[in-house]
């Protein structure tokens, strides 16, 4: 990244309006702030970092309109509604950026985030334009048929399991989502699909993402072991 | 499964012999109650089961001592030393199980197996001989090379995430343990590599292996929200 470039930050938190116990995950308390507080002030604690785009679902626009007028964030957060699929989210928060030369996307779900791979994610992506958070994958993987028969145990070697931060130079990120038709769910998928080139960076196996109930009180006590 | 066939549990918790805060996990208490224990009433509540078998490491072999004369349950319960490797472990269950027809196969540290799960998976290896519990992957996965460059996102169609129980006709597992050079994590995956056909069947998300800090806690959230 080069000096004076901007920095804009898209945080997709309407695909993830999925409620867990009766609250939208990203407004559930972790450790006694908001789980998009937090997020938010992560990415708000790095230099680099110059605008953040918040997109939630639209019955959560008020909460989200209330969550950042509570605060002081030493940047400018605006926020939007997200539309249906993550992908409507990152399209809203790229025409939201149009003056940024870099775009972080971000699940808002991703609470344990930190400045760390945020920095590694903006140095990762210098040479290619685009980079992707990710861990090597645990789990053993096997490929089956319809019938679900083993066909193949995948070697581990070599094999990712992808998370975000995820980091693009902003014409290639939106050059991208202008040729989008499918539905996609990883936006660095999307650059791969036309022909751009994404470097893996990184990431921690304690940046999850909240999806099922028992995920808030883990997130929690990661955070809290972090602390020590 | 036939009649009269008898079924052996191997319980893989000696290369589990990690410590999380201090405690062996297998020991850890969950909901007032050792994971190792918590396994045990489950495959014991399966009336195909007709014995288990508990490998732990040779630090535990009192503690284990302990904590199986203390219960009573339904059905022989027995206990080795597992040795440094997982497949150790195994290799060892089956020496003391060879008068079984079936062997399962289980991770000591995945307490919120159930007895359908078990059930299942017997009924899933009688076809082939080979089945084992696995979830459609959740994560997007990628292939890189060396330089972490992305090669290939994996499509995520027909990819699955691999647990235990897996389930074993006896005379394909031993045949495939006696075969064995390399190490090996996964004991389908041996099977395959032997020519044998393995068949998943659908695990549980929540049927999580307690690996990090904070995954007792999810765990016990997992249990108690499965109580109601």
């Amino acid at each position: 990244m080069e000096k004076n470039q901007k920095v804009g930050v898209i945080i997709a938190a309407a695909g993830e309006g999925r409620r867990m116990n009766g609250v939208d995950k990203v407004f559930a308390s972790l450790a006694g702030r908001p789980v998009l507080a937090r997020v938010i002030d992560v990415f708000a604690s790095v230099k680099a970092v110059n605008r953040i785009v918040v997109l939630v679902n639209e019955n959560n626009l008020e909460r989200c309109r209330q969550l950042i007028a509570a605060e002081h964030w030493p940047l400018p957060v605006v926020y939007g509604s997200g539309g249906q699929r993550r992908q409507d989210s990152v399209a809203a928060g790229l025409t939201l950026l149009e003056d940024c030369d870099w775009i972080i996307v971000h699940d808002g779900a991703r609470p344990l985030v930190t400045s760390d791979l945020i920095t590694r994610g903006l140095q990762a992506a210098a040479e290619t334009g685009a980079a992707a958070a990710a861990v090597p994958v645990t789990d053993t993987i096997k490929l089956a048929g319809d019938d679900l028969i083993v066909k193949e145990t995948l070697p581990r070697a070599n094999l990712w399991a992808v998370q975000t931060p995820q980091v693009f130079r902003y014409d290639i990120i939106s050059r991208a989502y202008a040729r989008l038709t499918a539905e996609v769910t990883d936006d660095a998928s999307l650059v791969e699909k036309y022909g751009g080139r994404v470097r893996l960076y990184q990431g921690a196996y304690d940046n999850i993402k909240l999806t099922s109930p028992g995920d808030l009180a883990r997130a929690g006590i990661l955070l809290e072991r972090r602390g020590k």
